[in-house]
């Protein structure tokens, strides 16, 4: 088995959605891609709230990351120690409210506000200078943390991957959506790439926002890994003719009984990949289960009608027609061959076997 | 149990893509559906040609129904008899240059030339104004047969649709495909509807060429059948929501052990309705089906890559992305509860059963 070391040292992505050099924030303009590569500097925590708003940072640890470095920006231009925490409950106010359903966001920030009330408090922080490198320290570690549980993640996942192998995902469960450019689902793939296997990827498109044709795509592309685009309908074909060695998708929620809230298309791949034979792995670090929840419980959201019935601003049905545009689908445990955290691979029966690996 | 009868009778329908009227025809445009709703006059054979090349007529039944009037059109402009045949052998010639693979085309144009000769060699038409009245006749009788065959599909369907049912459909097996107003997959839900019963179709927008948020919806909303669009992704939950009551699907061909190939996507919501419990009805004349090949034999065609790089013109992934693009996919027969042809519902075991019913 190959060590987590081994992987660091490996894991040499040419997608870098975030980056901090010389007290400057630069992100990969998501909103862009495929069709643009626009790296976008970010000056203001005011900047960073605009390049959430408009979709330019989007995935939930890769806005938590960007913000981290924004409370960053907002001492920075800072004259005096004193006016810093100030400053930076402002910064935190602005960046929340730009995406006020995002966990990781508020999390992030309130962690770097923290971090610099203990540093003032102590004295760690005398000046200004001292703050923004200590706190640029510490988005680095938000950074680090989330990229090390990938890391582990993709460790697990390995396990799972022969040489020669094809995976079936869905949506972007990538460095993208994670900001470290290495991702969730997409974890594994990537680094038995960068180990020098021979591997590949089908991306389906996932309709309505195309993340797959999107930004799945582009990442893969971007690190040379060899990528075959299909449509949602062409999910099931590629399973029946065998083109398909295991379906690797990421989570949004898991419940403490295994059952997972994933992209809208996911169940469809579990039901099918269950009947074929094919191995079917959920890609989630920890924090993402919800060990009170019961499924019946949770709300599927649903979206603007509109996004179904255009793409790209083309409309694709009359204006009039009624639509149901779910966000989020469920898969049953059944379905499931291994949930793979950064704690270790959870198997069946996931009643029994997600606390012990969650709450390890 | 509603007769045969009883439908003729209640089939009254608002869609009519083909229409002859004082030696005149006329076609809805397909291709400019359904953003607009154009009325095109064909004049000559040639005009017939074009209108097929450029998918203004499509759906294997509609192009043979539409080359059928196309061989009236050739014989109106003739001066004497004698040279009716010439006329007629021409427009075939030109008119199956169109599509060279629908079969239906060639057996359409050739049936109406062979009638044209024993009406000449009969005696039964005497000059040109008789020789149009009676192949004008003849052309009638294709529409009139493909139309009868779908009320009987309708017919036999019926019995598995109940007061409030909500029916999963994929792709466009509807009357816009077959020319008549009618359909094969949509013909029992339409029947429901005229006969005044309330039922309502869920449609997969059926990427990638959309027939499912273009044709079935337009077609739906003209008859005034409520219909809700959703992505194709989104078929799994729609099931697993118990949102639908049954599966009815067309068939570009049947095996005779009830292997089923239709429109790429079909597979997937075979295999989801088995897990669920739902049935899943394949409607397919007995004209679909080929009780020669094995299901190993039948090569599935692959087409542009583009069609999934673009939607409508717009690109939507990366220019250079490899694609697989397969049309059709193939449905074991495990998956499914019912075949319904015009001689009646064909059940399980198929191995068995396709033979007695096709046959009969």
């Amino acid at each position: 088995m190959v060590t987590l070391e081994e992987l660091r040292q490996a894991f040499k992505p040419k997608l870098k959605p975030i980056i901090w050099e010389n007290n400057k924030l630069t992100i990969l303009d998501q909103s862009a891609l495929p069709f643009e590569k626009v790296f976008v500097q970010l000056k203001t925590p005011e900047d960073v709230a605009n390049a959430i708003k408009t979709m330019k940072v989007r995935g939930a640890p890769a806005i938590g990351i960007t913000a981290a470095y924004g409370m960053v920006l907002a001492v920075i231009e800072a004259n005096e120690i004193n006016e810093a925490i100030k400053l930076l409950q402002n910064a935190k106010s602005v960046m929340d409210k730009a995406r006020p359903t995002a966990v990781n966001l508020s999390w992030a920030t309130s962690r770097m506000l923290n971090k610099a009330k203990q540093l003032i408090e102590s004295g760690e922080a005398k000046n200004v200078k001292e703050l923004v490198e200590a706190l640029k320290e510490e988005a680095d570690k938000v950074f680090e943390e989330e990229l090390e549980a990938e890391l582990k993640m993709g460790m697990y996942g390995l396990e799972k991957i022969n040489e020669g192998d094809t995976i079936l995902t869905q949506c972007n469960a990538g460095g993208l959506a994670t900001g470290t450019g290495l991702g969730t689902a997409l974890a594994p793939v990537k680094l038995a790439h960068m180990l020098g296997m021979k591997v590949s990827v089908i991306a389906p498109e996932t309709r309505p926002w195309l993340q797959g044709s999107r930004l799945t795509v582009y990442e893969l592309l971007e690190e040379g890994i060899p990528v075959t685009l299909i449509t949602d309908t062409a999910v099931g074909l590629v399973m029946y003719k065998k083109m398909v060695n295991s379906v690797m998708v990421g989570a949004d929620r898991v419940l403490a009984d295994g059952h997972v809230f994933n992209k809208i298309g996911t169940f469809k791949e579990a039901v099918i990949a269950h009947e074929m034979g094919i191995p079917f792995y959920v890609l989630a670090p920890t924090s993402s289960f919800d060990l009170v929840s019961k499924v019946e419980d949770v709300k599927i959201e649903e979206r603007d009608p509109d996004e179904v019935r255009t793409v790209r601003g083309v409309p694709i049905a009359p204006p009039n027609v009624k639509v149901y545009n779910p966000v989020f689908d469920v898969t049953p445990p059944k379905y499931i061959t291994g949930i793979i955290t950064e704690k270790g691979i959870i198997y069946p029966p996931f009643e029994k076997n997600v606390r012990k690996i969650v709450e390890r």
